[in-house]
């Protein structure tokens, strides 16, 4: 099985973090192919940075589908361009943030996503309103470091994340806890040691959730929201995205 | 006060009828500006023509606030880009679903949602919620005549929107309609007057919010969800639109 | 279009300050008429008050209709008799505090609501919840500052309400605030700009909703829960309202 | 123990009926005292009706109070003036409404209500939003029987509410039914038994609840949403009514 | 009446206390009949006792309906085994924890709960959710009292239930504390009257409201969820126990 | 990988077909351990027969856990026992229910359930609103096939499933359909066919998501609601589970 991971910024040293990730948990026979688009913001961090994202991102995942891959994930925590990528793929496609999201709520009667920015809040908290899941999740705290200062050691980024879940087991009660961001992914096993709760890594939930997804020979239907597009031309610089 | 309207699919014919829907509701001291990309789909029908047609968008957004203009709007009634529209722009961004729904909820106990085509319910659907008006919505209906042919006699769109509008009242009990999409900008008053109820066009909506937002001075809050993007590079052919 | 404002309790002074607060933002061709009823509370600070301003409100509703104003606003924060005058009027009715939730809910991710008394605070999470808002608000909070001390130098109200700006910043994380009492409505532009966020005053918002309204020639649905009163006897001192 | 029970409409049969449902289920040491206010509507049917049967209601429940009664309850199911009530008085005050409600949550899995006129619905819709109970009430019908029709053999009202239940059994999937007016309270046990299902009547649910209350020794919470009103001048009319 | 209330835990101290409290407000002709399992968990403190508590709970339940009792009354505050109870028994269920949520909804705006120990808040949150009362609960509190050391004087059970409360008031602006376990029954009128407000154990409630039902003659719906189980075998040492 | 399949009732060739289900989609390591308890009921048709399906699933849960399995799964669709199962083992604990459930919510807008006997529906429902996903579930219907009769040709079981599908597809516009019982997980590839939709089988989802859980060593947090049970005395047959 060949799943596609499409880090939506253009950050290519993220994505290699996050091919790793990947790979650290498929299974044997599992090829992970993680791209990014040549297009686009170098960090996703807020709506305006996704929204020139989400055009990169549907040229990788429409790429994917045509070289046969099993199934898709979108690496941004925000899953930016969720929906429009289950209308091309005739694969499942899945979201780092709900694949976390729905992995929590079966380990915990309440979870707390720790993310990077408070710029980001709003758009996890629609997410969670979206998918169903706002009951279930305590709170969505930030630590205020960029997406980019994750991997600097001044940012002093994991005792920042680490500082951010103690307070959400002080005052949120959270029983698990999803990080809210790709570049985390590295954190997770750690910080899951030292608080004595799970937490959670949306790039590595979702690489099982694909996984589970093509064993299970469950595709996206194509029946309502998710319908293949339209026929029709697209003009100017986005005509060779035009459906057909 | 000068209002930007803008169209988010190319088609110059429907922007012109956009622009005088709102010129037909506008006070006398306001100019309505309507334009549309010159990138992207024809006409959004679901989530990935919407994707395509936010760059080309914001684009628009962001020379109608280099231009100075008071308000913007966008035309779509799926409210396409609003988030980000909002992060880039020092005035306020009104979405013409939104701003059918919010005046909607004013006028009776209970709203239908007539739109085109039902692959267009489910991010209408998601909206309401994301909005906090998904309990005064009865139902998101289709008519299934798509935006294009809104305006083609063979289409008898009119008659399919007053079908559904008759079965809205029978079946959901609705007291307010809203029309689902801004091609349907011409035929509120006709519908209304037939069927004996408030029937609602977006675009006139949002020109009368925009106004009203100007007199009152009120501009979008930079304090958190809708903050100015932080600087940073895009890459390729999106870098032009990197905030600075 | 004349818009007439009922100051729902039967201080003067307090409508002449509501008066000069529309027509500090009613267009041009808008005439504002502030009235208040003869008969009621000097004041409306919980259920009880507002029971007892319902009747006088619903005669000067019923006045404006028979004088033709285009629209009616009831200016107490708790939108007190609002469904009963939809009811009897031939032109749509618009609270203050539902004018400035629509609003706050356009110009950022929530708002905080910032009352008079705590024993408000339950009408007013109940309004919220009723209109469909809820979710949008962070929280609804007291400065404990009685309606008819706002204009009181002793009082400090302003410092209080400002305080209170404050802690909903820091706590709530909200993005707009939103003034509960008709009272405030001096208040506005100067917390706005002293706090960096919207700070909405229902008064002005509802001025503008009421021309949006009579601009769009929609009115309130009668099909539903706004049906006429149906005819029939009131005994006693009640006899002269009687639907006919 | 004394339970007052104010039908808030004027009707004195419809209150003779009334106060015969509470005697009917009334434990032996309490006394039912059935009144209605002198003034106001003869029946009420819709949000207007409502407005002016509140004053008289709350007068009665000033008389109650100073006369010792040990709880009151609102005959009207749209629970009419029911916050104001309790913000007045040292006894517990219940509606028949909430009264059904609550007892019907304990019966089965979900129930229906069956009221008098369409007009009503919103109200109850709005009172279920409000307790919190909506999410257990499959759906809120209307028979189209006007309140002072009940009575009235033409009506046919037993027929026509009975159809209403067979529908909620066939199309709500609902487990116990709700009868949504107090003019309605003679047909629960008939319904019931040829229904199979429980059906219950909100008057003789109050009565039970207000003994259980004054057994328990449980009042009104005074310190929050029901304190005791401010004192301040009410003028005109009204002035008697004023909190001291 | 003789109403039947079910201590399902073993201990038979716990019983006794529950019985007291039962019988101090019970109607002159009721008689009030407390039972404890045989077998079982001796305090039910989180999901896994709970599971062991049910057997022997619907033995009880079921000796009990043979006996003639009028209602039943679970007294575990987790309203443990509730739903079985309803389907094998003609006469009325009532859990003491929905006794008291809804006695405590018509009290005021907001209540709180004061449970035992933090492990026990998410079966009650999950309660408060499927009887649709969640959104009048401020929050669920523990005072980290061990069920069966409420009884110590060294667990000082009344004063961390009083801190409890009175961080309630502080925090959540609560209007009325729930007693969230059976034991704490005979603390509710002295918490009360110290904090000035209502305290409401569950116990006492559910005595009062299966008088009500009995009095109104209203049993559980038989045509859902709570059908009588269909005749099967049960297999192995819970073969008595099979439905007939 | 050892993963233990728990069918709660006690029904052998049920089991095998479980255990047939989940070894057809296991990975190439993972062995699928497919037990039943002695004791209980033959099928779980309601509260009742679930009650009594518990113990003997916690026993089965209990050696599985001393034998070291990775995870355990509950294969029956109301998810009986989960929230206990999760409090005794170190292992992850997951429902066919809600493995269902989570899956199809990534695969489309809205899903419809298709039970057994609509005396399950109000479980099912309840389970949906305590995950958080009622919000994405369109409806839950039953098509009237008890449980051992699912394999019985003469129940036409297929057909009647294929039925309910049939409507759920016109009637609740379901782009998803998950199968509500452990007993269809034969019939989701053949109805997914024919029907040009996903149809979920929870056995096999809940073997993936095990193999996930393990995959990525994320356990039940022990921190909350899922806390290892305090130890204590279990009084008469269940003494031997006391935990200790």
């Amino acid at each position: 099985m060949r799943i596609l991971i499409v880090n939506p910024n253009t950050t290519a040293a993220m994505t290699e973090k996050i091919g790793r990730a990947g790979r650290a948990v498929a299974a044997p026979g599992t090829e992970i192919i993680a791209v990014n688009p040549a297009d686009g913001p170098i960090s996703i961090e807020g709506y305006y940075d996704e929204a020139f994202s989400v055009p990169g991102l549907l040229a990788e995942i429409a790429k994917g589908d045509a070289a046969g891959v099993s199934a898709h994930i979108i690496a941004c925590f925000d899953d930016t361009g969720l929906e429009a990528a289950r209308c091309i793929s005739q694969a499942p496609v899945i979201g780092i943030g709900e694949a976390a999201f729905h992995l929590a709520a079966m380990l915990g009667h309440r979870f707390t996503v720790v993310t990077t920015l408070s710029r980001s809040i709003a758009a996890i908290e629609n997410n969670l309103l979206k998918y169903g899941l706002a009951s279930r999740c305590a709170k969505v705290r930030a630590c205020e470091v960029p997406v980019l200062s994750l991997d600097d050691p001044a940012s002093n980024a994991a005792a920042q994340i680490s500082a951010e879940i103690e307070r959400s087991k002080q005052e949120d009660h959270a029983e698990v806890v999803v990080l809210g961001c790709a570049g985390m992914a590295d954190l997770a096993a750690r910080l899951s040691e030292y608080h004595g709760l799970p937490v959670i890594d949306g790039v590595a939930s979702a690489v099982k959730l694909a996984e589970a997804f093509g064993a299970l020979g469950l595709k996206t239907s194509k029946t309502g929201a998710y319908a293949q597009p339209r026929p029709k031309p697209y003009l100017g610089s986005f005509a060779p995205f035009a459906p057909r």
